[in-house]
């Protein structure tokens, strides 16, 4: 039998944080099941950024730099830039034709997304904004792929491209198949100030900072407030090491817990070793990125081969589009 | 200097009738003045007939036929299908990431246009229909046109185009001229029933009819009810034979005009007059349309060849828009 096949992309926003290994991580699994199609969503980018998109092109190859120290294998899946592949707009225009206003309009968080942003002073509300879940949906349908990981939130943009799906196959002839979700269990780290972690609070930590900026990350976690003296006893479950703990000390954990309660380990030692148990997991993708980095111009290759690839599939799929849609 | 360039397109109906005469005769003048682009927009014939494609291709050479016929010339002209050119697709999305989608839904055409659909029991409200007059700025400024010839009802079309070259210009930086307005006269002819000229009426004339079907057509043009008996004195100003007259017979307009009101000469003789002045011009045009169908393949011929020169073109826009935007 035909190994399945699966697509999924990240906005280019530059160098990633601890908060996507479980992401990248996930898309490294599943390499070893599917035929996978990762992509930059440089278009998509553009829906928040288009006043502003000097940082677009080198955020895509910073990023694909880290897809592939973290473990994306070019020679098994195909890794490109979305904007290199001009069938993806094609078949977004082809949808919009048979799609009803009303579909875009009640996606959940279309209206959540616009006062967001409108409460930091900017206006997104564009046709292009608007019509992002479809551009995802052609996305997804123009490699025909079986299957997308998913987090919760983005369930209501999966049904959409089903929705699609169902559509364009009833109304000519069958093309594309329903995509089903890959829920994949989304490891929600904090931020070092236990906000959401994110670039724009500078409360995030890089997959691939460096030893120094890693301990000045994890020096700057915040701890149980109560904790005065070292010997005083903590409240794990108020402390951002704690949480980090739980995710990559795990074999430790217990006892650290149960020191941290009984006022037998300080701060200072509880995130010494959180440091090191950071650094045992982040030193050999560092690594990783050097060589990858020494490798002059190999990035923008692997883009240019995965672009090939892709354009491949993607124009057969609209072969097929045109050949239904009798245009 | 050099010449200003042109764009224009039609929506693929199939054959055209009488009333798109004065159209054509008006491209056919500016290939003399201007580099011309001409092209069969399939694309915006699936905003309303997305559920019914079977004839968009065969239309789109059933009418380039008629181009031809009329006068329009491939060597002088680049003539071709908009879904030939992905450029359009790829400029209309990166637009959609700069309009405010608010300038769509203010388009006066729109919601009249749903409205219509709506009465006759047709749903056209889809995501692309409202974003039609936006792949029509992509139309035209992926041509960098100068100017564009259109009826007084387009107008409103035509400065959403200026205002999305004007705010990509400021955005970004200067790619794009800011066509303007060719108003052409249309010349609005009724169909045979006096009501507005529509295939879907049945009422139409096709220039290329034949001699018998010409007759039948001229012969169902209603004139004065009032006119009993042939010698009653007559009403041009209600007659549709004479609206017809003062555009095909404008040097025997007077006279006729004279002999109807004086009741000196009966509907018959008018008609028959009629389809003389309407013979006269229309059987070179059905005798060269016979020429042209007679080389097989010649049309696809043009419309490749066409495809070939509007990519050129279009291929270099998009390098400045991508240049601009930076992606």
């Amino acid at each position: 039998m035909a190994k399945g096949r699966i697509l999924s992309g990240m906005r280019p926003t530059g160098r990633l944080h601890i908060g996507h290994l479980s992401v990248l991580e996930n898309w490294k699994r599943l390499q070893e099941e599917y035929d996978c199609f990762f992509f930059s969503a440089d278009w998509h980018a553009l829906t928040t950024s288009f006043e502003d998109t000097g940082e677009i092109k080198e955020n895509t190859l910073e990023m694909v730099t880290d897809w592939l120290a973290v473990g994306l294998d070019p020679e098994r899946s195909v890794i490109f830039t979305q904007s290199d592949i001009k069938e993806h707009a094609e078949l977004h225009l082809l949808f919009s034709m048979i799609i009803p206003l009303s579909w875009l309009e009640r996606v959940p968080t279309y209206k959540d997304q616009v006062q967001q942003f409108r409460e930091q002073g900017k206006d997104i509300m564009t046709y292009g904004f608007l019509g992002y879940p479809l551009l995802q949906a052609a996305d997804i349908l123009i490699y025909r792929a079986d299957a997308v990981p998913v987090g919760e939130d983005q369930l209501p943009h999966l049904e959409l491209c089903r929705e699609v799906a169902r559509r364009f196959n009833h109304m000519y002839s069958p093309v594309f198949p329903e995509p089903r979700a890959l829920l994949s269990r989304v490891r929600l780290l904090p931020g070092v100030d236990n906000r959401k972690m994110s670039k724009s609070y500078a409360n995030d930590i890089g997959i691939f900072a460096g030893p120094d900026e890693l301990r000045k990350k994890v020096n700057a976690m915040i701890t149980d407030p109560a904790r005065i003296r070292k010997n005083d006893p903590g409240h794990p479950e108020v402390c951002v090491v704690h949480k980090y703990h739980s995710i990559y000390s795990p074999s430790e954990l217990a006892g650290i817990e149960e020191q941290c309660r009984r006022g037998e380990i300080g701060c200072v030692a509880c995130k010494k070793m959180m440091h090191e148990s950071l650094d045992r997991i982040l030193a050999p993708l560092r690594e990783r990125r050097e060589e990858i980095t020494a490798r002059r111009g190999y990035v923008r290759e692997v883009l240019a081969e995965g672009a090939l690839k892709a354009r491949r599939e993607a124009s057969e799929t609209m072969r097929m589009v045109r050949e239904a849609m009798k245009i």
